[in-house]
């Protein structure tokens, strides 16, 4: 048995930071999820690197910012070339395997360049974005292009359920009084029941899927990527589910229609989606919020089922659990439907992670206000594997000092990143911008809000004086100061070195003094032998200075 | 025979801009390169992405900026999935072919990770940066850990040169009275002939390397990489040439007293590296001019020579010959030697293009005064080889417009950008910065050339006014102004979507309407049926529009 903690990387899909009891909500009691965060450390201001599954994940998965691995919008496949979390843990002896979604797209065409065989065991992984498949379900199967047979289909007809797509007409949908099926894609069906027995939908599956790898695994170290599919749409869950939340549940809507005055343009355009209009009414909001929630609980009652098992086999001393979801869902606050934006609502996830080692005993059950990103979890995990840190390629960074109690909150970043690409989205063509322009980049600081939006003006929201982010102060005269302050910091993590790559940080330790070139007979700027002879002097005495300075400090 | 045109693509290595006389040097006549200028364009302000060998060739390379493709210096290795010019022009149906130098380092620990074998095809093409080797030499083989045996030295062994370092002793060395070696890498030693037959040294035989792949191609199209490792050091050249050019030929030294007055502190860090100490003196710059101008001169005849054989071969007529360096060379000027910094003398290249075909004839014999990039040339050679445009890759500009007189100079180009990454030099250690912190950016105008210097004030001057760059306007309050707009202009620079490379534009066209998840069966935001059956109807609406519109303005 290895030295090294057994991971579990649990993500939600489209869960809100604050659908949880742990984090405040009143009426959604998650107490599996809340047991978690007792026995760990809760993140409360954890952000994703963008708003959107597939450019999320990509930056989980690479522990880098959407900018630097260039995968910014769903199904723009990641480069083939990229290095991910599975390669980094994979060379510290660990398995990082897949159990859900990823929502990856692989580069066929910069693996055919590069002649890697989809079929071979690499092309498998490239094409999975380091993971080794257990099961991969991406959870989006209705009739069409998408994956009309995964596992689960199949599962499905094994259990009796009679359908050509059991996904779509059994495990999400509903059945009317005469037995007609009523689509979970329709908003207005989210509160009835799926036509599924409970254990058999897809949250249970998935848990049970994780469970059945954990006991083949053998005491080979593992990292597991638990990636439900839920609470995403289809909003729909199962009875007794559906039936466990109403309006009298919910937290209150947070917009206002001080947000329609002087709207910001590019919002102005999310509001025209067909999904901002629909959750902009009440009406939708009462249906689809209680399957939502219903979702979510269902999600925590297989949090149960998890831990359990995990104290039964007698892994839980041995796996650290990390449980946080790829981006948020606006419900219809600030008269927007999905993600995108970067509203708290969407950008920011809830993140736990207990780590049942005893250096973590400092944290137990604590809350951090640091500003957390997705691409810390790459980092964190290689430390957790026992593996120096990749500052050359990861641009998180590793949450073990504040699980171990050694950093401050306020001290561990300045400022959170996100980004987003809407260039397939309406709202770009509503506004005529090509396709290279219709990006924007939020810089959250602790009080401030930032979004750039290229080829308008920014937004801006002082989270201290207005934690509901109702009042743009994007164009106001009197915070001119604090915007150029921020852009001056989005310029400045602009000209980070993302792409050196190839060169790990040691190589430049101790800084040069050319004396390798001269080591390899490159002689640059040498007149005569006078030259070469002193200039070996130089960096002989260099060198012993070295080797005193390196006794004196250790000796 | 194919309709394409051949590509000859010659590159010099740190031959600056200003020493042929098509480019105004009075003494140093290129009749040859002065021949190809008269036949096609010279393009008088072509600058490199990065002034250093290794950053600039990787951009000349992939077509795309030293920030995008991270080989931000020397041997640092370019990201395995990078794509590139061989890949482009392969897939078009070109050979795509090197003879000479690279500096490519291959990214070994990438290879690994994806399986390529470095012995297989691919391989050895990734490893070349996507050339098919034909002869590679990076024109350094000092005793030392560089190549020891390149095949440059086997060729001179069959000549009766006996030696166990042939290229070191042989062909960059002179000899003494008494017989012993003078090493050419020792300045003092530039205006010595090397002790070598002039038709073995290094350039007429990567010459006539170039014309044997010619000779051996058959009909197939291919674009040669014909890259001379000369006039780059050790500075030495065989009889005649070497005894060609004195103090009364060279360029007056292009340095004042008022650089060194407020100077900025990394020129003044660079002022202290050995090799600007070295060229600051006027007895190096006597002895070494002589060396450099020989060799220029001897590859000016070399260039007669190809262009005879392409005449006599028949190929003249089918072949675009271009001609070009990778940076340029200090010389003392500015007290500095070598490149790196950002004045013209060190970013500033020669290029011409001679294209034969009709279509070029309106721009036959003129000097262009567009502000040209190097990683122009990728997708000038791309549409030559009749490709579609890669825009989500390639970051240059085809130069076609420009050949064929269908853009005017001054739209061309609005700025031309260089960086450069100086976090393995003596100026970092010497400035105490990280390296992540030593880099560059260069914003050249028509008139003005911003600097943007990390940690450090910018550089400024006005190229109008001080032709020269002797007037740092960096600190200067009067340029406040144009030094917001120049850092505006990196501003902008910096938030392309450079990683987005796996996305073609067309892609994106026409812009979303998010009629493509509906016909996918995936529904966001719909309540009822109701609302299906009214997006259906707008979708097919919008589609009878387009249709409409295209059979009016394509009837």
């Amino acid at each position: 048995m290895s030295g090294k903690p057994n991971i579990l990387f649990i993500m939600c899909d489209q869960l809100r930071w604050d659908y949880l009891s742990c984090a405040g909500h009143p009426h959604l009691h998650t107490p599996n999820i809340d047991r978690l965060a007792a026995g760990g450390v809760r993140f409360d201001r954890a952000f994703v690197q963008s708003p959107m599954c597939g450019p999320s994940r990509m930056s989980f998965y690479t522990g880098r910012y959407v900018g630097s691995h260039g995968a910014t919008y769903n199904k723009f496949p990641i480069k083939v070339g990229e290095p991910n979390l599975g390669d980094h843990l994979r060379a510290l002896g660990m398995r990082t395997v897949l159990v859900g979604k990823t929502h990856m797209k692989a580069d066929a065409e910069g693996m055919a360049r590069l002649g890697i065989d989809p079929e071979s065991e690499i092309g498998v992984r490239v094409a999975e974005c380091g993971f080794e498949p257990w099961e991969r379900d991406d959870g989006l199967h209705p009739d069409g292009p998408y994956d009309p047979d995964p596992a689960y289909d199949a599962y499905l007809r094994a259990q009796g359920y009679n359908d050509p797509n059991p996904w779509q007409n059994i495990a999400n949908s509903a059945e009317g009084d005469d037995g007609e099926i009523l689509s979970g894609w329709l908003l207005k069906n989210s509160n009835l029941p799926a036509r599924i027995r409970e254990e058999d939908s897809e949250t249970p599956y998935m848990t049970r899927r994780a469970i059945d790898f954990m006991e083949a695994a053998g005491g080979h170290p593992w990292c597991v990527h638990l990636s439900y599919i839920k609470p995403h749409w289809p909003y729909i869950v199962p009875a007794p589910y559906h039936a466990m939340y109403g309006p009298e549940h919910f937290l209150p809507v947070n917009r206002s229609d001080r947000e329609l005055e002087d709207q910001h343009p590019l919002l102005a355009a999310y509001r025209k989606h067909r999904v901002s209009r629909a959750f902009s009414r009440d009406e939708v909001r009462d249906v689809v919020l209680a399957g939502y929630m219903g979702l979510i609980k269902q999600i925590d009652d297989q949090m149960g089922v998890l831990m359990d098992y995990l104290e039964r086999s007698g892994q839980a001393g041995n796996t650290v659990v990390v449980f946080t979801s790829d981006h948020g869902d606006y419900l219809g606050d600030h008269w927007l439907g999905e993600k995108e934006m970067m509203h708290e609502e969407s950008v920011r996830i809830p993140l736990i992670i207990r780590d049942p080692r005893p250096e973590a005993d400092a944290s137990r059950g604590t809350v951090s206000a640091a500003l957390v990103e997705a691409i810390d979890l790459a980092p964190t995990f290689v430390e957790m594997a026992g593996g120096a840190p990749l500052g050359h390629v990861l641009e998180g960074r590793s949450l073990g000092p504040l699980l171990r109690g050694e950093s401050g909150d306020t001290s561990f970043r300045d400022y959170a990143i996100s980004e987003y690409d809407y260039s397939m989205r309406e709202a770009r063509t509503m506004l005529g911008l090509s396709h290279r322009d219709s990006r924007i980049w939020m810089i959250r600081e602790q009080r401030w809000k930032y979004v750039y939006c290229e080829g308008m003006r920014p937004m801006l929201w002082d989270l201290d004086a207005d934690p509901g982010e109702h009042i743009d102060l994007g164009a106001d005269p009197a915070y001119h100061g604090v915007r150029d302050r921020m852009q001056a910091a989005l310029f400045a993590w602009l000209r980070r070195p993302s792409q050196r790559t190839t060169v790990p940080d040691a190589a430049f330790d101790p800084p040069a003094t050319h004396g390798d070139e001269l080591a390899a007979g490159i002689l640059i700027g040498y007149w005569d032998e006078a030259d070469v002879i002193e200039e070996r002097e130089r960096h002989a005495k260099m060198a012993a200075d070295r080797v005193r300075q390196q006794e004196e400090t250790d000796p």
